[in-house]
């Protein structure tokens, strides 16, 4: 037996526990990006209903949502800072998605100040708000990513799905309430309530794939209250309306109402959500630091015996004996019955096999997991291709995508592939020639 | 512009650096697996030979044989120690891998002993050696996983199917050799040969398309050599034999000439190969290390004129004036043309934006050399499942995949991956009525 096999063996298990413990980092970093997101969400409400009633009302609320934003968007960036450090394991690709979050956060501050003097419309602050979350919704997926446990990878899903499906839940209720509130319906935002329900809906399924049981439960019992009963009437209402139809703008308030209530369940949920994340990450490195103090005390026990080789070859014999090939290994692994040299090799064969038994589960199992991921991914950067090349709006791009799978039947992950595979000049010429007609 | 930025925007440029050495070593490790695969398969040759002789030929071959593996192995320990250093970025996957490579490597000292005494027969050194082997084939394709660069990932892919090829045409040259020699045909080594044929043809249909052009040209080259025109004469005469019937034994000697200057061929390929990934490496760190420098020294420039914040608001307004919404981010990186301050803004956006658009083009060109690893790990981890839960050899578990995909229409992929997904017990209620027939 070479002691390298044993340094090899110890070694891979503390590169799971230290995938572990930058796991748990990840974990951290969500849950604050998950936070921020809900306060700026709060601010972006506050901002956008000061701005509406021409700096008359929201006052406070609005310098309370910011003060409220501040200590969080402070802790983010100490954590950013910490992701400098080689052991927490960042790579290149996570920095960089941090920078542009910092970049937007930089830009917060001239935000607030044009917001306070009154400057930008409540629909242009919107619009800038939602551009800084939706940065850090990026940035929550891509550490969602090719998490090292199968078990944490899952809530890890559902957590980014949840925060995600939140923030449509949260323009939903800002459009709505602009759109009751200007007591005139208009297509453009009905379009855009249209979009959001949809794009909600498709998050939230995620969340309740890859949620666990107690946490899906709670929110299909969610549905059956009155609250989204009464959510539902009003989205009927603003959907089903004709353009220029009359709104009561009355209901602005309920509609901001419900949609809250509805929006700080999720919230609770992705509370819980990450109470369950730090609870596995706690149980998965106390079980990868046991099983590293067994390995070293089986190791201890395989140093005080090495096996003389001599035995080995006489494995090889009786084992070659046998009527099928046989292979070194199961040679090497037959040794159990044999010299006691035999046995020490035959446990550390054992220990690697529990080990790659282990990363060979966890391996399919994580790849349900990076499917959920990998197929937002794809989409939406097929989205995002279709906005900047054709000059579209959001909504359509996924309307775009949406009506090639029906009209071809393919999956919509199938569209998105062949949309980004398309080159460049594909497009260019499509859109020329759509210019031309 | 806050510091931050500028640190995380240079701490990424240094990971994609320490990222591409990382894999600048592993293609060093590659090499010298490949290598020891090359030399272990002569000893292979050189140990049956020796054995089907009862001791009385290629004694000296087989002792030449292992004088010059052993340099190799003890370069691929020296390797493996390395590995264990936290700077290389091995995984833990990685280095269970390299420990069950080291078991086997550490039970060759036995074989070879075995094998002096002429213990074994000529089919279980084979076997042993074989086994040897796909342990090392296993770790390369391993390796190949998740390179940082696509360029390099694609000679990876490459190289690990020209490797796995050559494995399975030495393979077919033992097989095949052993069959002529044995003046007879016999339909199990019949099976195995045209097995050996397809296995090598689909590995080296991935080479063919991974490889660069001038690789790929001289491998058709190849194929219109006097020397492949009889290797493809020598197949037909085993493949077409009659079970049974005799076959002219002094084509033995034909048949491992042919084959061996294909697996020359092949080696040489292999060798290029690795200098082509060498030069890619050295290429790449050299580009990382310019834009390294390039980007400090444009930070440096930056961190001398700090922008006044007061500009930032302004820019805000302007941009927040123009009638499309007004993102914070475009509202940053519009201040090009105000104040001082919002020039370096605008580098610093410049800067990410580089960084950003590379990484992502990456992604996207890295999923096709993951794909062709990923589609190879499914369909052998499939075999593998059918091999252990029904009890079949490597050709039958590979048949029955192929002839299913067959019969449904499916792609191969497609139907290991629904192999994968069957429960146990699915396994276990066909093999129990199987035995029950």
């Amino acid at each position: 037996m070479s002691l390298s096999v044993s340094q090899l063996v110890l070694r891979a298990r503390q590169l799971d526990i230290e995938a572990l413990r930058q796991l748990a980092r990840r974990v951290d970093l969500a849950d604050v990006i998950g936070r921020l997101v809900h306060a700026l969400q709060r601010e972006r409400g506050a901002a956008s209903l000061f701005l509406a009633s021409g700096g008359q009302r929201f006052a406070t609320e609005r310098q309370t949502a910011v003060d409220k934003a501040q200590p969080i968007e402070t802790a983010l960036r100490e954590l950013f800072a910490e992701q400098l450090a080689p052991e927490h394991g960042a790579t290149s690709r996570t920095l960089s998605l941090m920078a542009w979050v910092m970049l937007d956060l930089d830009a917060l501050r001239a935000l607030r100040a044009a917001i306070e003097q009154r400057g930008p419309t409540a629909h242009d602050a919107v619009a800038a708000y939602s551009r800084v979350i939706a940065g850090l919704v990026e940035l929550v997926f891509h550490l969602a990513d090719a998490a090292a446990d199968p078990g944490i990878s899952r809530l890890l899903v559902a957590y980014v799905h949840l925060v995600q499906g939140k923030e449509a839940a949260g323009q939903e209720r800002a459009v709505g309430a602009q759109l009751f509130a200007s007591g005139t319906c208009d297509d453009t935002e009905q379009q855009r309530i249209v979009h959001l329900i949809d794009a909600q809906e498709r998050c939230l399924r995620v969340f309740e794939e890859f949620a666990d049981d107690a946490q899906r439960a709670r929110w299909q019992q969610h549905h059956l209250t009155p609250v989204v009963a009464q959510l539902e009437r009003l989205r009927r209402t603003l959907c089903t309306a004709r353009p220029g139809a009359a709104l009561d703008s009355a209901l602005s308030e309920s509609w901001f109402e419900v949609s809250s209530a509805r929006i700080t369940e999720m919230g609770q949920l992705q509370n819980d959500l990450v109470h369950g994340l730090r609870q596995a990450c706690a149980d998965q490195i106390q079980r990868a630091e046991q099983a590293l103090q067994d390995s070293e005390g089986l190791l201890r026990q395989l140093r005080d015996n090495p096996p003389p080789h001599t035995h080995a070859v006489e494995r090889f014999f009786n084992s070659a004996a046998q009527p099928e090939a046989a292979p070194v290994l199961s040679a090497v692994a037959d040794g159990t019955k044999a010299a006691p040299g035999g046995a020490a090799v035959s446990s550390l064969v054992e220990l690697l096999q529990t080990q790659s038994a282990r990363l060979a589960s966890m391996e399919a199992e994580l790849d349900t997991a990076r499917r959920a991921l990998h197929e937002r991914k794809i989409i939406e950067r097929a989205k995002g291709a279709l906005m900047s090349r054709l000059g579209l709006t959001e909504e359509a791009a996924f309307r775009a995508l949406q009506k090639s799978a029906m009209d071809h039947n393919r999956r919509l992950l199938d569209v998105a592939e062949a949309t980004l595979a398309l080159p460049d000049i594909a497009f260019a010429a499509r859109h020329g020639s759509t210019h031309q007609k």
